[in-house]
């Protein structure tokens, strides 16, 4: 068998995750069993979601279990196959892990299909992220036409793909975002008709300047300061899906809301949502993306580490927004 | 004409609302003129949303504005009317305001049905709190058989209601309120599985027995302590209503949501709504609990200050909680 090196979790973060709580391992790939098929993966997707599962079970799922390989999704090749469903040489998506090689039942993984977006898109704008960006956006927000949305981590997996849903649909896309070069992508690139830089000293006086209509409909990735500012600027009628808070996974300070008063006097609705709830929704949002993808209403961008062995510097680097657009940690 | 007397907003509260703050009157009744119709009043509903009025626009609606008499919704009955649709003696219900007597355009009256509901029941659980509580039940938190429900200010005009639709629905109910006397009404008049005494030195650990699978649904009144403590208390896809924040209301504490990601990691959905916002769900609502009040499914309880002088101190009661039920001021 071929020899597989990957990541387990050694141990639980206090604070910032940091290189000690991961180890490194070498050996020999897993068999596949009755039923199971063996994976080489070309493309390791780091996600925030994995810091919330470092922890001791204060996320919406199990913890990651200590001394097991660190979960991730992951794009690959089929390489040995007891599943007659699965042939070699199949490219799958899969939850195979900080690892080299995976080993999977038929159920747990999904083919591709056939399409020209190059593989890693199935793990991000064609995959989690991008169905996160469509339910959020397209199930929970519904921005009509002319409405303000905001879209925090604006040129992340996630934001990238709300904002372009958005602006089909109509809306006026203001995105937030992390430094000049990022907020200039997302004008210039994803068209969002405005970016404010979280980090500029005026970030305030920015956003207003840039929702002067108000903010009709927020879609929270970050939390923190620039979410506060964000849901103070709602209108009524205002609705804000909650999709992440990475600004408060790392023992930060939480995220809060201040005045539930705002609420009631502006009717406002939020939505906390976990896109796995939805898995019926996959197909139809999948479709729908790389339709867009096709014919040129979506893209993305990349951040692609090299080798397993970088994975955990990746992902440090893009819990801190280091990243810019999707992480990935390519394989082979 | 007969002397009308009633009250004027004479200045806004720095803090709690006081004597200071209305000014009474007395003056000729006012004549109707073209299509309008005189109406003798004979109950005022007082109704915490009179509070957020007396500031200044920091409420959904405009502010009460000075020197004009203090909006109030009003049953009695037509004493004189230009409007061909409205005879003498026709019972009607409005927002005649803080006055005996007070002219209103037919299409701003709405004519009362054959009902054995006593006329003021029209302010209650037949009128403006009962549809609030209709709307947030049965269109905002929709609890399913055998789902928790809290509700606060469980023996108000609202929380009556909310509670006794939310047990013909299935539900499990569990009221807050203040003191031991209106516990025990909650439960053993109107049918709660329990409550719980937002006063007590043990109020959290008391809730927490109350709701021992956590809580699905919260339709919350009041705000503060209790709200973070319910909020604590909520399960995956748990809903919150936001109907009142009455505990925030004389310049108190703001309430606050202090970790956000209780409503990501747990999919809480949370709505603030303001009934007038779906006046056209009032005819059905209405219709739905009064046939329930007929069937002996639906009671609440009344206080009822006498004079209009007496309009002020109580609703300085209501605010404090000193009511047991829909706060009424018998102009009659």
């Amino acid at each position: 068998m071929p020899i597989n090196k990957g990541f387990v979790l050694a141990s639980r973060p206090q604070g910032e995750a940091s290189a000690r709580n991961f180890r490194f391992f070498e050996a020999p790939a897993p068999r596949p069993g009755a039923g199971e098929v063996l994976v080489r993966h070309h493309y390791l997707s780091l996600d925030p979601y994995m810091r919330g599962r470092m922890d001791e079970s204060r996320s919406y799922a199990a913890s990651q279990k200590l001394d097991e390989v660190m979960i991730g999704g992951t794009v690959g090749e089929v390489v040995a196959s007891n599943d007659p469903g699965f042939a070699l040489g199949d490219k799958v998506v899969g939850q195979g892990g900080w690892q080299l090689y995976g080993v999977a039942r038929g159920a747990e993984l999904r083919k591709l299909p056939e399409t020209r977006a190059p593989i890693q898109a199935f793990l991000g704008a064609l995959g989690m992220p991008g169905v996160t960006a469509w339910h959020g956006a397209n199930r929970i927000l519904e921005p009509e036409p002319g409405q303000t949305l905001v879209v925090s981590a604006a040129t992340g997996a996630v934001g990238a793909v709300v904002g372009q849903l958005a602006k089909a649909r109509g809306a006026r896309v203001v995105g937030i975002a992390g430094g000049a070069e990022k907020c200039g992508h997302a004008v210039n690139t994803l068209g969002f008709d405005a970016c404010v830089d979280h980090r500029a000293p005026a970030f305030e006086a920015d956003l207003a300047a840039a929702t002067p209509q108000g903010i009709d409909r927020l879609f929270e990735n970050v939390g923190g300061a620039p979410f506060r500012a964000s849901f103070r600027r709602l209108n009524d009628f205002g609705r804000v899906a909650i999709c992440g808070l990475i600004a408060s996974y790392e023992g930060a300070a939480a995220t809060t809301i201040e005045d539930m008063r705002l609420v009631l006097v502006r009717r406002i609705m939020i939505q906390g949502f976990i896109v796995m709830d939805r898995m019926e929704e996959w197909p139809r949002a999948i479709a729908e993306l790389a339709g867009l993808a096709e014919s040129g209403k979506l893209t993305w961008r990349e951040t692609i580490a090299q080798g397993i062995e970088s994975a955990p510097e990746a992902f440090f680097g893009m819990l801190k927004g280091r990243n810019f657009g999707k992480q990935l940690v390519k394989l082979i």
